[in-house]
């Protein structure tokens, strides 16, 4: 630790990761579903407040914030809670930072998918397995434990850190829109979401589709006096396979080098039929369609529908009935911040008191990362713990190691970044 | 009218179709789908009463049905109403006649594909739209009327005629069953389903199926690193596209000698993903799969359980991870009445006092005429007005010179079937 100066040393020193992991297990037990996020913000603003931050919670205003145009969610809410913990001087005599993670979780699928219940964590092997355990309590209870190493360790912040903990990521990003129109800012903006401890100053971005097919409702028994509409779906999937072929051949991006599909239009979910013994009259598929880093994204979504249209136009039913391709809930627009920033080259060394100089390149999903840098204007970048290939999946886990690297990188970073008395 | 007894004469002149039409447009305004069948037949129980009809009605004991190996449903009940009416001498003089209807209809699916409110009946251009006009209670109140006119006309049958309006026929046939239960037997039984006025003395089997196609969750910004149980369903369809095309080319019957696709393989619905940016672990589809007149079901079974192993044998994926096929719900068991039965001529001989000969053919649709036939033992044909073909879609409809003709036979051949003094 020769590197260390005796504050960053007390901090690091402070930062106890046995509680931090025992607070992670206890958060993976409360599921937090979209709208059903209040018992573990809850539970999270109690951490915060014994952890000796000033915290804020309020009542996020939906019917208010729905008027942003940047507001987006596919689960509606009738309540939600903004909860930030912060602390530091106010004086902006150093710069601040905001560590932003989200608590809401992706349904667990069917456990017997699982080697573990989904809703308890287990440590086995070195990994913490259990759904949000890696997207992203792992990352969000990392940034916790660095503001309270700091706040026990008795360091004066010359500027303001601030530890949101956000809902609806997921599904669209309202919570961390709540907290830019609670007036949160800062000089930089990172968040720990599942990047193999990578920097990633981009990422690609992603905007919900719904494709409604239509058909023609018979009775089964004579179903060839219907049209199938899960027949003909089929036409209009490949043709999105084809679009998604030919986008990501024609999009490359050096930050993204390493991906073969860095925009993957993915459909995951197809409703059809309300009787087995009838002819389907009409599909609705849902899914994710990746958008370029610095790509227009309404000449994307044209592109989609002409995709969509002229496969229907060589299709004899679905010519005079064609598909209609909708865009709803989650629309997460593409994002960078420079290099050159300094809260990158902070990152960078910070990482590398504990490990080899980490990679620097773009993720392929979208996250609220394009809120703080269009809506808030703030310089973000993704850096945090596990693999989110990992994620959405049976068996999510975290590295516990990865835990404890990235929660001592941010500490560290914040100390510098921010500096201190 | 030369061709009637006075007794005859009378029972036409009584069977007043104008109020039948009322009742009708009233009982389709009650959407009497499954497992919300009740108030449909309470009022049908009032009608049998002020028709001058022995009224029968009966909680139906659930529990005790499900142990009749022959009970099937796909929509669980908690109560259930079973509803008989009965006309005519209980001594045996005459035989006896069951005229058996289904009060229960399919959903209506969206009613913007319907040029008339589903559940309000319309009279357009000599049809009446609505659901259930066609399947079947059109049918069932021809029964009613006919029964109805023989009382109002004053005329003593010689045997007993049972009018059933039953609940259940959609998904599987519980409430036939339960009249069974109940002891209702008979010389002979006519289902006024529809046949377009044919004579049909077969039906084809249908047996519900449902097939679950595993695939790997991921994140869809991933997506190659799960697999699409959506895309892999694909292979599982052609396989029993196949397995149709060969069957219904192997097993010809003369009775359905007219249709291309006498045992239609249909896939109704599917449902697949749980999260548009997730890659969907598991499809799940269920249809209806025809068995041939004659068949062996349990064999009938094994094909379509051998051509989705074979397919999934030829798949990488697929083949470590087998669709796993179940039968549920409806299971409609092909039936058949001997071609020279009393019922099958007077039937015809009726029909022709108003109309050419009526056609004799087999229907490709499971109906509750397998239950009379194999549970009861009694030989049963169909005989409806309306096209089936028109039924479970938009715009379904009834003609109303279908309903008199239907009616005024059913009369007919009840008197001369049953005698009367």
């Amino acid at each position: 630790m020769a590197d260390f100066t005796p504050t960053e040393r007390n901090v690091l020193a402070a930062l106890d990761t046995d509680s931090m992991l025992a607070f992670l297990s206890e958060l993976v037990a409360i599921p937090s579903l979209a709208d059903a996020e209040s018992p573990a913000q809850e539970r999270m603003a109690a951490e915060m407040r014994a952890s000796g931050l000033d915290t804020d919670v309020w009542e996020i205003d939906f019917a208010n914030l729905q008027r942003d145009p940047a507001f987006s969610w596919e689960v509606e809410r009738a309540r939600g809670l903004g909860v930030v913990g912060s602390i530091g001087n106010d004086s902006h005599d150093g710069r601040s930072l905001i560590l932003n993670g989200h608590i809401d979780v992706v349904p667990a699928g069917d456990s017997a998918n699982w080697s573990f219940d989904p809703w308890q964590a287990t440590i086995h092997n070195g990994r913490m397995y259990g759904r949000g355990a890696l997207d992203m309590k792992g990352g969000l209870v990392c940034a916790l434990w660095a503001a309270r190493a700091i706040a026990q360790a008795g360091v004066t912040l010359k500027g303001r850190l601030h530890i949101q903990s956000v809902i609806g990521e997921e599904d669209g990003g309202c919570g961390t829109l709540a907290s830019i129109h609670r007036g949160y800012r800062a000089d930089a903006a990172i968040i720990p979401e599942p990047t193999r401890m990578a920097i990633a100053p981009a990422q690609a971005g992603a905007h919900n589709v719904r494709i409604s097919v239509p058909g023609l409702s018979a009775h089964g028994c004579y179903r060839e006096e219907g049209v199938s509409a899960i027949e003909k779906y089929y036409v209009v999937q490949q043709a999105l396979l084809a679009l998604e072929a030919d986008r990501n051949q024609r999009m490359r991006h050096p930050l993204f080098a390493g991906y073969r599909l860095p925009y993957p239009l993915s459909i995951g979910t197809v409703r059809a039929g309300n009787w087995p013994s009838s002819v389907a009259e009409e599909l609705i598929a849902e899914g994710r369609y990746g958008i370029g880093i610095g790509e227009d994204s309404q000449a994307a979504r044209r592109e989609l529908e002409d995709a969509v249209a002229r496969a229907a136009a060589q299709d004899p039913w679905l010519r005079d009935h064609p598909p209609q391709v909708t865009w709803w809930g989650g629309t997460f627009e593409p994002a960078e911040c420079p290099t050159d920033h300094p809260i990158v080259s902070l990152l960078a060394h910070s990482h590398q008191a504990f490990a080899p100089a980490p990679p620097l390149e773009g993720m392929p999903y979208g996250a609220d990362m394009r809120l703080l840098v269009h809506q808030a204007g703030i310089p973000t970048v993704m850096y945090g713990p596990g693999d989110v290939r990992l994620a959405h999946k049976p068996d999510e886990y975290v590295p516990v190691a990865d835990l404890i690297h990235v929660a001592r990188t941010l500490a560290l970073t914040a100390l510098r970044f921010i500096g201190h008395t």
